[in-house]
């Protein structure tokens, strides 16, 4: 080790932990390059600000998006990179309409009572007439109990399901996995056993007044009928008023339908030097739901992947292989981008050699975890997992596990699908909100996101897998 | 593995991290359920609000103190433990007083200016006379530029100290151990060179207006000098101004150095059924600063303490060591709870196998780290290194590196030292101010920070060292 290496590594603190092998000093010395850089000199919390509250919430299709997508392909330009392009993919367009309202009515022991409950419609859904619909609600906590209902209970009847996330799991998006099928498929199946209308319980672990949207899919041949997620609070109060008696909801939004049309991924890259023909792939999508900022989600992916590119450039890093940063449209409704991607890519019979996602929020980074054919897995999950020794004095750990929704079509191409991983215990706090804003994210944990990522591009790029 | 570990473990998305190997099926079980407990029906975030909220900001010395000594008391009474007692601990009394006020002057293009600084004066700070002091403030960066000056430069002048935490340290706790001695020291090496005054830049990595306090000393025999922390953004400003000529600062503040007096640890303990003469200690501090509510620092350890024994009971353990939760008074203004605790611990000839002190905020844990007499650190290093296996799934490391201030004094007794250490990304956000308060506490990070602690209490008991 170089007197200027152990210099600094003591100055930074890294024999504190003393498993921490540094192996290649070089590698190990630009580490620390990129994460001086992006501490002290990176844009991706400005960019963010922008791209939350100057642009706001971006769903697939709507004007914020096209907002976005001119906004990024600028910024992407400015990068200096070898090549930027908008690259057309097919978005459906769901409108949220500027009404929708559960009013709840029953009978307390001091006389009829009705109240308001903070809802949000659900992704896709339709809505009701003007006058909305009204039906007594009955309260269930899985799609196979409705299953196992006598039809007659759900005839005409608002079901409301109230399965919370398990607070026992430890990593949240677990928890989520265990709920979400609620919000995804209720109103399909409830409507197949006749009900009118569906209120979920918003997918989250926090107790609060804010509801969470997010994606529902009707089935085909089954009567469309409206969803909205109720918050927590709500969610508890009334399974609580249910167990005194019965609950009529009236329910009344306008989203709309309309027909789907063009918006573009917006993807730079910069050609590797010594093999331009293997992409490392960097990325987050650009779309969010219409609620909030959609500043965690996926904006902190965004700006991340930006990030990468404008830190090697002021390091004046030449990659070997192809650095592309890929911000994919429509992630939240359909995943018509990252299909879009993969379709073209594969076409062209390009090879990633290594994609990497960035769309679990920009809070600390825990590490990263990755995925790939089985036939390769084994293979490259041991190269990477040698990195280790570089970035654990960062506190980063390189484990098995999934990748991204917008990569995930890229497997085929026998690279490496690579998730990163941030801390996960407040990312379904903001989840699919309207305070999913610039206020929920702090700076110095979202620039730790972007060196963890830039750190693992440089990796990938010196080393191969 | 047995069917039923096996069954949680798939359930609990556990097989996610190939390398996680679980020895001991009994003692994984356990843990597990620890975590489930603390995560479902822990106390800690309730008591938290209490000390916080209703309670508030605790200085030792202060009635607030008193009043915390009081409920933490009676708290660890309803836990059931085998004794509760409070151990009594001189304390310094220092008291803000009402007034403290930096008025800042200059010459701008458009005519003289004024404006109000973001002040607290540091614990221990004199005050000024009711008119206050007035002089020219000078900018240094450090202790030692200032002992290379000519005095005549500081003479009657008001010292700012300006340098900043460095935003590029991966752990924030190193960037504050970088900077931190302008605060305590300042007062003292400015009075020695003829200074009024000392401005001291908030020691936090966060650009806000939140002025920043703790502790400043005086040195014997030198002049004592009034030392005021001011907020990061103002630090900036001021900076900028006076690039542009000479600013004054009128400083007034009346804080009160009043007499020593009588304070408590707060101490509880059930007893060992096969060791009870070897102490597991757990403990935070249950003292903070007096703005604020001490949520982070550090009503968070103290409920983290609290909780472990409340799951320990709820899971109805009986440990084989004694298990000890303590809460220090004083750790924020002499740690006279942490000396005359290990005093005590001496004069009775105890024997502290291990001693655990939570001191780094309510946030995500990331793991602990240990240090202890060289003699025998290796032999128990070794051993602690071992429960990694059942706790890397929980997401924790175990490294060599610090333990707290309350617990050093313990050292010579030849056990082994632990620090708690949750992600410190945002711990100096709050330090210290006015906004430590319950809303940035995460309830879920802060009971994964108790389910940790208790799980490796918990290993302690079953293994030994």
């Amino acid at each position: 080790m170089t007197t200027r290496i152990l210099y600094f590594l003591v100055l930074t603190g890294f024999f504190v932990s003393p498993q921490s092998a540094i192996g290649q000093d070089e590698q190990a010395f630009f580490i620390k390059n990129i994460y001086n850089t992006t501490l002290n000199k990176g844009k991706s919390y400005d960019w963010l600000y922008h791209l939350s509250e100057n642009i706001g919430g971006r769903l697939a299709g709507s004007a914020n998006a096209d907002i976005a997508v001119d906004y990024t392909y600028k910024l992407m330009q400015s990068l200096d990179m070898d090549t930027v392009w908008k690259q057309p993919c097919m978005v459906p367009v769901w409108e949220r309409g500027d009404k929708e309202e559960v009013c709840i009515k029953w009978n307390s022991p001091k006389g009829k009572k009705k109240q308001q409950l903070n809802v949000l419609s659900l992704g896709n859904t339709i809505g009701t007439s003007k006058k909305g619909v009204k039906g007594d609600i009955i309260e269930v906590f899985s799609l196979d109990t409705l299953d196992k209902m006598d039809p007659a209970m759900l005839e005409g009847k608002v079901v409301f399901f109230n399965r919370p996330m398990d607070p026992s799991q430890i990593r949240t998006f677990n928890a989520y996995g265990g709920a979400v099928d609620q919000r995804v498929f209720g109103a399909a199946r409830a409507a197949k056993h006749g009900a009118i209308a569906v209120l979920v319980r918003s997918v989250t672990l926090r107790q609060d007044d804010n509801p969470h949207t997010g994606v529902s899919q009707y089935e085909d041949g089954i009567k469309k009928i409206p969803s909205l997620a109720i918050s927590t609070n709500d969610a508890n109060q009334l399974s609580q008023l249910l167990k005194q008696g019965k609950v009529e909801a009236h329910v009344t939004n306008n989203p709309q339908v309309l027909p789907e049309k063009e918006s573009y991924n917006v993807v730079g890259e910069i050609r590797g030097s010594e093999h331009p023909e293997k992409i490392i792939l960097v990325g987050g999508h650009l779309d969010s739901w219409d609620v909030g900022g959609g500043a965690h989600d996926d904006g902190a992916g965004c700006v991340h992947a930006l990030e990468v590119i404008n830190v090697l450039k002021m390091l004046d890093y030449k990659p070997r292989h192809t650095i592309r940063c890929v911000l994919f449209m429509n992630e939240e409704n359909g995943l018509g981008g990252g299909k879009a991607y993969a379709k073209i890519s594969n076409d062209k019979e390009e090879f990633h050699l290594a994609a990497i996602e960035s769309d679990a929020g920009g809070f600390t980074p825990r590490g990263f975890s990755c995925t790939a054919e089985d036939e390769v897995f084994k293979e490259y999950f041991t190269s990477f997992r040698e990195f280790g020794d570089f970035l654990s004095p960062y506190d980063l750990s390189l484990k098995a596990g999934g990748a991204g929704a917008d990569i995930n079509p890229l497997k085929s191409q026998k690279g490496l699908l690579i998730g990163f991983r941030p801390d996960s215990q407040r990312y379904f706090d903001y989840h699919h909100t309207s305070i999913d804003r610039i206020e929920a994210v702090n700076p110095r944990e979202l620039k730790m996101g972007a060196a963890a990522i830039t750190s693992l591009v440089y990796l990938i790029d010196q080393y191969g897998l």
